[in-house]
């Protein structure tokens, strides 16, 4: 089931939100005794976040309660990117991000792997997945990338997030010039 | 030899013994010249041993005497993931630790991958290995992971622990009723 | 399109430009809460780039404006190799870099995979790519390595730059004896 | 070509010669803007390490000239494994070496992947070299592994000497018995 199945119709996309384990990475975690811990992340994904906010789409970076991050980490993460994070997101604390911000779930892009992203999912108006991700996720998902977390599908889902909006504008546009002739 | 070969009737599973070397990770150590050595874990592992705990399973990591961890390293994990932990384990230590708790080795699953690990294998109620595990492995496990060691082998094996489980369970419920039937 | 499709002809070959992120490695960068990035490369490549070096091909490496690298850890990975390195490079950088060594772009060979290495590409006398690219280098570029970024692809354009060198080197020798002989 | 082509008899082995980089490791090196750098090796490599030296085959790490390696990092990994190392090693160092041990070539087994170490992947009585290794070496060698370089390659070759030694001694073994019957 790759490729997108479901509405195409896109009007706004105004906020990313993206868990980091399983995402933004493969979900390796390097653990030395003492130190601290470390994640990687592909300079691909990257550049992905950043086309987004180039198009004036938010970005947060959040960590599941499920599977729980350094905060440190997750804000050098952020920084790095130059986004925004939570830590300790169940699907109560993301409905509540988003009414703080005065923003409808068709208006928000959601990339998560665990059991309890399958509601956020299931209500954002565009969704996506790893293609690696766990059956439970790939399930509940609208668009299934073809590249594996960590490697690639942050920058692909943002590709086809720009892709889809910059067909709605030209849509939008053809639309009026219609308006105008008539 | 993918999938559950075996008796499939399971009733209770009270102690996950687990190997971290090639199990838990893929056997991968970082090393540098004089700093400490790093291993790698995956999240989704990490949620496979809460899904246990979560049923009263018990997850101890076990570090066997023929492939050494540093003991701080293995504590580490250990505590990260919430379990015990057991340094230097022969099958005689093994058979002493269950003495001590009063387990059968039909009530005990074993997660392990070298050759002295493949008594354990056989013996134990439940056994398990990853896909990429040395023949000697294969050979003895009851089970053959999908996924490779240190890339969600622990955690299919989790859900296969607590799939079995609960196949058990509805078994024995139905069995009451039948009981109370006539 | 694997392997060489277009001019042959090579007379001289003065200078490799190649970008770090995603050719030298393999874009994953490894990060913790309060540490130094790492990357990693590939003694191969690092062969690849010693043997460019012996033939007197100069080499430098680039972190592009795109994904920007820390200055240390890129001066670090040119240090290692011996090579110069240059920050921050966007097309009219290189464009100076080369007037002010003297060099049409037909003696420079070029190694990238964003999109703003894509002119770069176009213009060098021979240009590469890993595998593993992103499209619009792939398609631009006029040697697509069999090998991944990160994992040996540096390693096959220096072997592959060194023989189109070697032929056109017997070519000369060639000509020069027939023009000797008649 | 895998397996085993030439001559399998074998009468004694009493030294494993193995280069480090791209032979224990996978080649891949981390490096940071200040901290060391670091390698990674494989606890079943490791593995296959022990189990020679537990039939009194000594094992020797070495770092070529041609891709060194920190001597602090060759030392520690020495160490770590219980064998000796030596650093800087070409042709003439390696027939030094077995100068001075009093060692024949054909009592040399040796792993090596570069175009400096196919001299003595031709004169050693076994050689091996790992599935991924470059032509220059698959073509020398007397041994494929079907493992990668840093995944397990050491240790199928010491299985293979192994088995090979095992084989020999069970040759004499009849040889000695068929004297003393006749």
């Amino acid at each position: 089931r790759f490729g997108y199945f479901g509405k195409d119709k896109l009007e706004e996309m105004k906020l990313l939100l993206c868990t980091v384990s399983g995402c933004l990475t493969d979900g390796q975690v390097y653990v030395s005794a003492t130190g601290e811990e470390m994640v990687s992340i592909n300079t691909r994904d990257e550049t992905g976040i950043r086309m987004l906010q180039n198009e004036n789409v938010e970005v947060i970076l959040l960590s599941s309660s499920a599977s729980p991050m350094p905060e440190a980490l997750l804000e050098r993460l952020a920084k790095r990117m130059g986004c925004g994070w939570k830590q300790d997101m169940g699907f109560s604390q993301v409905q509540d991000l988003l009414d703080s911000k005065n923003l409808a779930w068709k208006d928000v892009a959601y990339m998560g792997t665990d059991e309890e992203d399958v509601r956020c999912l299931n209500l954002a108006g565009l969704s996506g997945v790893p293609q690696d991700a766990p059956k439970v996720a790939l399930t509940a998902t609208k668009y299934v990338c073809n590249s594996r977390a960590g490697h690639g599908a942050v920058r692909e889902f943002a590709e086809h997030i720009l892709l889809l909006l910059k067909k709605a504008k030209s849509k939008m546009e053809q639309d009026r010039i219609r308006r105008d002739l008539f």
